[in-house]
């Protein structure tokens, strides 16, 4: 293995390491926020690396683009408004407008330059951007939804980085707490929450503060991420109320396409192992 | 990245990498049929490499030994014979011991040296191993398969390294024809089934053989792992009758400990992906 033709990141928690090999790098730049990366492989299409940390490639970004927005807004009764902290690749949006109930659809990324970067590298997934429903703020996620008056958004999409950096108050009883004040009545925040093999007390703490914050019904669903830690990643839904009506004809009738979602994979995702049950006495 | 204290595992076709990090190199040897090494690592326990290819280790084969054994022995209406091709390690073995109904588990696995490692460097996994149900054989399994008597096996676990060199013949229609032959009536062949993000071709072949062979009652199975490529790996069953009948309510109250299955993830891992149904029609 020669170093210089692939692009490797360490996971120091864990003594383990993922490598893509790579044609040739595309871009590098040092935005306001973070360092980001962008590389042609061999294998996996183009990747983008944020700090040292893969964050999306051509190849199989579909997981996870789906499974952080699918399940929640078929679990929605008639999900409007829906916000998006982070998810400057614009994928997520690109899933979330596929629902005909959306009327507006809110991606508020603080680094502007994420943006810019997948509307070259991965023009795929910004085909919505023009979306006359969607709206593009470059500003701090928190402070947007700290600011927000109640009752203005049905689901918030927290499409983050890892938990440290700029994204670590994503995952905090107090950014929970703004998001309840702005939540409409069957309102729900969905959160990118790690691997369950390697992540597990993180996910503990986020749920004690998410159930802390009044969000107290939780669902974490399960689904396959390649480039990411233990290729095994996890988002999870909290709401102020109960998520047990999951609109399972309509996602079974869903008049769009995808890769990996379908109904039955919505239900399978809430399965929960074995070791996470008793992890949390579910 | 020192490679010296790394060992990786490259993907040439996936053009991709996985490493571990390693405390040190507890033993290799090449024995009359592979390259056996172990090693201590940082995170993840011991590790057992085959030929430059992860194979087991400490901290997450738990998925995989309990994914290729529990959901075929609780869809079999009253497993008693279970043959185990390959499965070395023991660690399939003891899994299949956990079932009350079994009489008889005999795991063949054509190179002795597999298990004399695994006795020392993954005992937890050989504690099954003095079951007097237990029978272990260190011979060619496709020549055993082929030489049994009819209706003499209830399940055939094939739990072989990837389908080159050793394994290559566990994947073929001869093979599967042979193990038609002494299957008994609700029989049925349980193959480890590569990652159906990179092998969907392979996938397909196997499926086409099963069902060729007469094993034409498939199920697919997804679950992860996170040190095998893509950190999802399926395995699939194929039976000569129907694999509808789920034994939900045994599996719910099975008087055993398991660290990820469960009646949910059982019901769960047979959800189909919608890339995966497009692919075969499902």
């Amino acid at each position: 293995m020669n170093p210089s033709d692939w692009f490797t990141e360490e996971l120091p928690g864990a003594d383990s390491a993922f490598s893509l090999k790579i044609k040739k790098k595309l871009h590098g730049e040092q935005s306001a926020f973070q360092f980001l990366e962008i590389y042609e492989t061999e294998g996996f299409g183009n990747l983008m690396v944020i700090d040292g940390c893969t964050m999306v490639s051509t190849r199989d970004n579909f997981f996870y683009h789906e499974m952080i927005s699918h399940p929640a807004l078929f679990t929605h009764p008639e999900p409007k408004r829906v916000w998006i902290i982070g998810g400057g690749d614009c994928g997520t949006l690109k899933e979330v407008l596929k629902h005909s109930s959306i009327e507006q659809a809110i991606q508020i990324d603080i680094d502007e330059r994420v943006t810019r970067l997948a509307e070259i590298y991965f023009p795929e997934l910004c085909e919505s951007n023009s979306d006359p429903r969607a709206e593009l703020k470059f500003i701090d996620g928190i402070k947007w939804v700290k600011d927000a008056e109640p009752n203005s958004v049905d689901i918030i999409i927290v499409d983050s980085t890892d938990p440290v950096g700029p994204a670590e108050g994503l995952f905090s009883k107090a950014f929970y707490q703004d998001c309840f004040n702005c939540l409409t009545e069957h309102g729900m925040v969905v959160q990118q929450s790690e691997s369950a093999l390697l992540h597990l007390k993180l996910i503990g703490e986020m749920r004690d503060a998410m159930s802390s914050a009044g969000l107290g019904y939780l669902q974490t669903l399960f689904f396959p991420q390649c480039i990411y830690p233990s290729g095994w990643w996890s988002a999870t839904i909290a709401s102020k109320s109960s998520l047990a009506n999951f609109r399972e004809l309509d996602a079974a009738n869903k008049p769009f396409d995808t890769r990996y979602y379908n109904a039955d994979i919505h239900k399978a995702a809430l399965a929960q192992p074995e070791f996470f049950k008793k992890a949390f006495s579910l």
